[in-house]
């Protein structure tokens, strides 16, 4: 049975549409879009170039059109409203919520965004995108809808129920009725169910829950979305600095926020520079990937020439050579582990979490137990196994020993002093960090064997 | 201004609670936990040991305790329920909703369950519970929770009412009514919104929307987040293979869902084989991070008996060794960077994703265009800057591009062989596969030297 029942999204259906495209066949085009959802929709006309996918907005409904334009991806979206004039894109954005409006008009200049703002026919949606537009992208204002239902705490059930009715345009899902005062502060909020359940003249003042956890516009993304899956919400108000009721966050805003932060995280620790996807062209994966790689490649021949210095120890030692890509590979793992165990406590903010000083020790004792177990594990190989002289064992076995210690210590400090400086911590397990270790690792390495080996 | 009004979680508190605990001061227990969010009491309680946690729960009301149980850590849960008895649980699963209930019975032992569920009073929640059980925890069906609100199709607002009134208790978050015929095939979905704004003898065959976005209970969670984030949804219909309503996935279990596998695929390709945290204590980080690390261990003295066959070769070109951590540096980013973007495209299962051919095929150009760019700066530095002969700047610079392409070759297809066979395919870019990565470098940087120096 199909999981998905409204319609099937095929490269059969991707070929029809642009046949009918190119035969100008508008009755085809409108009937096959009937009641497809709005997602779909835009994911076939990321797959359309340009011009096909604005002559298939062209012919739907403004409110249709704009609900689409909202669903695509960044790339199709900033194409489509560069072409596009700023009365046309303004009737689109006239059929959004605000938040969505901001969105867009956000990724535009400022010249042609103001040209569109001035052509909205609805005054009040042009103030409340002006609004949103003042706040950041990702703290709780720019995340934020104008369009939501307050009630007065003094009103009863029906006018609550008239002014749901008045509002039901605009604001497409409810979820909660949010409660203020005269003086629009926010004081609770009453459910749909409770509205339906209650007799008609109940006053709003007994019946609403006093208990509401809101958040202040200048929150910031991550911590919102905390907020709303630790507690369970699906929509969550947001008060400005007086705890006046400003705006409305809804779950599916935040759903797409976590998707993008988790690519960010994972991108910032691969090393892959812009927002790229496998579906991107040859040239443009290319661009993305090769800086990260040159860090790497150049922390490598800076990595040959410190090498070089101790040419003429190798020369005697020429095994000393055959356990470099094992402390380098060491130093590595335990740095991107390290990283990670403190990149994951940084997101999660508890007030239970340990103070600097006591993840401090704590990571050093983690460190000499791995270190003593690992180095104890190698110098047993090398001796016993690879039959080195135990001196030579002993090289080996103190060098990892102090390679975990050190990369230890470096993949726990740089993620917090990253995250102080307002840098995404993630990168801490990210090529240039791990280049800069593997020189350090080098470094010590040798050290130890000239130390030891009296080289 | 507090961002959360509702409670201020503080080491303080928890030193109070701690002392309310032994001195039994039942009264100043109830009284502090008062209104205070259920979140937030689990993360107090999952701060203290298992008895004084079970004392403050026994003190509470059976359905704000079963509330504070669900938010519980799932090592302190299962602690708790491990010491509690089976009517004691039963009392407390009685005031849950079904999936909660069954992510909580899943933790215990068959026969310690099936107590539990024998001392249930509401019978009509343990068929419930057992029916949950039956389903993969992971999937649609395991997601899912039997309370929601249906409505037949041929029933008027007033009787649809009638029915939301009856189930207010059991079903906390209302969201869509779902609209059913006689059969319980799902039909479509009414807004409660639809419901307050229509008059009462409206019949819902009337109002119902019939595009609605259901899954079948086999479906993994992880594309029923997906969908859940694409089509905007707070809550999803499950149906059984008859396309029968069988249960409801509510939006905050997708978030938590979430959460759990990006923490998962953060920690497979970091190598760190537990469920941990940074506030855990030093035995256990330690023993779940020096598996992998031995792995990369195991990986590197591999690589240094590989090393070892090239002696002689390296002591007459001692300057070999200064560039084997360039050469295993390199694989190891390139690898990481092409099976992270795979993972990434592997998750999104859009069906304009390129065929496995193409895919091959692009990937192959983008390691040619990295591993010329890469192999021709290398040779240029080694030449040029370092000053070696031509000959060796080649070797370099060959073994270079070799190895981009190998690693490019492995990190595309391990994920895609691991997907297949249903394994996370976040774990490529982790420390087993890293490390073969490194070994087959080293191979490939020898042999070119082997043949490029006559060795």
């Amino acid at each position: 049975m199909e999981p998905i029942k409204t319609f099937e999204l095929s490269k059969e259906y991707l070929e029809s549409l642009r046949e009918g495209i190119e035969l100008l066949d508008n009755e085809f085009i409108k009937q096959s879009l009937e009641g497809v959802n709005v997602a779909d929709i835009a994911a076939i006309l990321d797959e359309l170039n340009m011009d096909e996918a604005i002559y298939v907005l062209r012919l739907l409904d403004h409110s249709f059109a704009a609900d689409i334009l909202i669903e695509l991806d960044e790339d199709s979206l900033v194409k489509v409203i560069r072409e596009m004039d700023p009365i046309e894109l303004a009737a689109l954005i006239d059929e959004m919520e605000s938040d969505d409006a901001a969105d867009i008009l956000i990724l535009m200049p400022t010249k042609e965004r103001e040209d569109v703002i001035s052509n909205l026919q609805v005054k009040e949606k042009s103030a409340n995108i002006l609004d949103l537009l003042r706040y950041d992208e990702y703290s709780a204002g720019g995340l934020m809808a104008k369009e939501f239902i307050k009630a007065n705490k003094n009103w009863n059930v029906i006018q609550t129920i008239e002014e749901i009715r008045r509002q039901a345009e605009n604001v497409e899902k409810i979820y909660s009725i949010y409660v203020v005062d005269n003086r629009q502060h926010l004081l609770g909020r009453v459910s749909l169910k409770k509205i339906i359940l209650a007799s008609s003249d109940t006053k709003i003042s007994d019946i609403y829950e006093p208990e509401l956890i809101s958040v202040p516009t200048h929150m910031e993304g991550e911590e919102v979305a905390e907020i709303m899956r630790k507690y369970d919400l699906e929509s969550l108000p947001v008060v400005n600095a007086k705890n006046r009721l400003v705006g409305r966050i809804t779950v599916d805003d935040i759903l797409d926020l976590i998707r993008e932060q988790s690519e960010e995280d994972i991108q910032a620790m691969t090393g892959i520079s812009a927002d790229i996807e496998e579906s991107d062209s040859v040239f443009r994966i290319s661009k993305a990937r090769l800086p990260w790689l040159l860090i790497g490649v150049i922390g490598g021949l800076m990595g040959a020439k410190i090498i070089g210095l101790f040419e003429d120890g190798l020369s005697k030692y020429i095994a000393l050579a055959s356990f470099i890509p094992l402390v380098a590979a060491t130093g590595g793992n335990v740095g991107i582990q390290s990283s990670s165990l403190v990149v994951q406590t940084l997101a999660s903010k508890s007030v239970f979490n340990d103070t600097p000083w006591q993840r401090f020790i704590k990571g050093l004792m983690i460190a000499l137990v791995n270190g003593l177990v690992l180095g104890a594990f190698v110098f047993s190989v090398v001796v016993f196994i690879y039959g080195f002289e135990s001196i030579f064992g002993l090289t080996i076995g103190l060098a990892m020993f102090c390679v975990v210690l050190l990369a230890s210590f470096m993949g726990t400090v740089t993620p917090l002093v990253l995250d102080k400086f307002g840098i995404n911590p993630a990168i801490a397990s990210g090529p240039f960090i791990t280049t800069a270790n593997d020189l350090l690792g080098l470094a010590v390495y040798f050290g130890v064997a000239m130390a030891l080996l009296k080289l």
